[in-house]
């Protein structure tokens, strides 16, 4: 039976609210919310487990949810809501009508599976801004690369504004997480070069050979990379700048190197 | 005769919060803020006129003021005002105690001169968020790049988020703006290349010769270039993006576009 709130003191709505602010709130139930048409699309091309959907009419219908989501829900996972209770939930101001709960992945080393014979993966230590977040894993979707790695993570990244600042490419990329130690280990045990980001290089990034199995490591915009990455690269290499700042955004930087590489790879791989 | 604030009451505080949040106010009086010391350093050496300082100790001393600005100002230029009325007037919480009030230059195309044989320009047009104009800035500046040209601006770019985001790359850049038709009749007139980012083009960055005369063109993320630029342009040129989204953040498109052109002249001009 297919359930309606248009309170805002349902438990229901205070549920959503913190699963929506509060990164606590979305490790502990394991899920986390997607706003919109196209972002929940994706969610369940990538392969995201749907469990909830709550819609507002007459900005979305239950009959759309049908064409959206399959079968995938049983009614009771339906929920219509009302317009006060979607703008309550709403994360600023979307306007679709519709907000999916999916479940999280674990987004282990472990479970990760790279087929391509010369990878090309994206290596983030510790990134912080959810801006930042959203455009690396544009980047990356952009390039096609085969993995996302997330070394000492330190930002949920079911977070909502790295969704939105993301477009969607948190659902397209591959990605894992893990410690910068386990994530060397992974890497070098899978015989991939690393080349990790550093302004003390003396290596242009222009003169490396990134044809071969490739993961481009990039710090924070602070404090840079941590010792450990600078010590078990395969090579330190830096952008040449000649400003008088030379203090470059971060994701900038990781395009420039992961397009050399493309272009390297003649677009193909 | 040195001043002295102490009360929010007083008109010069109101002016200087309008000055702050208000482009109107920037334009009718031609100045603008500048908060931090580093930030001032930075518009002194870029060139920009420092009329006025309004200091709080005791985090920074009037004893500093004269180290930082040598004797560009007279006494009445220098105004001391208490705890209150900085932390009232400091954009997100500055700790340096500092605030300059800088006139604005005339960034018009009449005044730009562009001194190289084969100069490297990047144009935006109507560039929205501060964030991206910022990062933008940085890596103009990280480049080296001759000029940035910003076609029909859409913001005052002596807004305080732009000055932020851009880390002080605001004053070490040659800026100047204009109407889409100006630039391109700048670009023409000087014999400069025009390479505009188009999803819809065929030929990939990575063909083009940048070592010529290279104005690179990018446009919002939202609706791409106008046509005008697609039909001036020398060459439409596009990134080849492999993804299932391929929506790169402007100022990352941009970074890569910029640095192919760097790698091509050896980094060296």
């Amino acid at each position: 039976m297919q359930k309606k709130i248009s309170s805002l003191q349902n438990s229901a709505v205070k549920r959503l609210l913190q699963l929506q602010e509060k990164s606590r709130n979305r490790r502990k139930e394991g899920v986390f919310l997607v706003e919109g048409i196209r972002e929940t699309r994706l969610a369940i091309k990538g392969g995201f487990s749907l469990e909830e959907i709550y819609f507002c009419p007459p900005l979305f219908s239950s009959e759309e949810i049908t064409s959206l989501t399959g079968n995938a829900l049983l009614p009771s996972e339906i929920t219509e809501i009302s317009s006060e209770v979607y703008n309550k939930i709403a994360y600023r101001g979307s306007t679709e009508g519709i907000i999916a709960v999916f479940r999280s992945k674990h987004l282990t080393l472990e479970s990760l599976k790279i087929s391509s014979e010369k990878p090309l993966i994206l290596v983030a230590e510790a990134p912080e801004k959810p801006g930042n977040i959203g455009a690396l894993l544009r980047t990356a979707d952009a390039a096609g690369v085969d993995a996302v790695l997330i070394a000492n993570p330190r930002t949920d990244l079911y977070n909502p504004n790295i969704i939105r600042s993301s477009v969607g490419c948190i659902f397209t990329n591959t990605i894992a997480t893990g410690s910068t130690a386990e994530i060397i280990e992974f890497l070098q045990r899978q015989n991939i070069n690393i080349y990790a980001a550093a302004l003390q290089s003396s290596k242009s990034y222009a003169e490396v050979d990134f044809i071969k199995s490739t993961a481009i490591v990039v710090g924070t915009e602070a404090t840079g990379l941590s010792e450990e990455w600078l010590k078990n690269s395969t090579q330190n290499i830096l952008i040449p700048m000649h400003g008088e700042i030379d203090s470059m955004n971060v994701s900038v930087a990781a395009g420039i190197l992961i397009f050399e590489a493309k272009r390297q790879r003649g677009f193909r791989y």
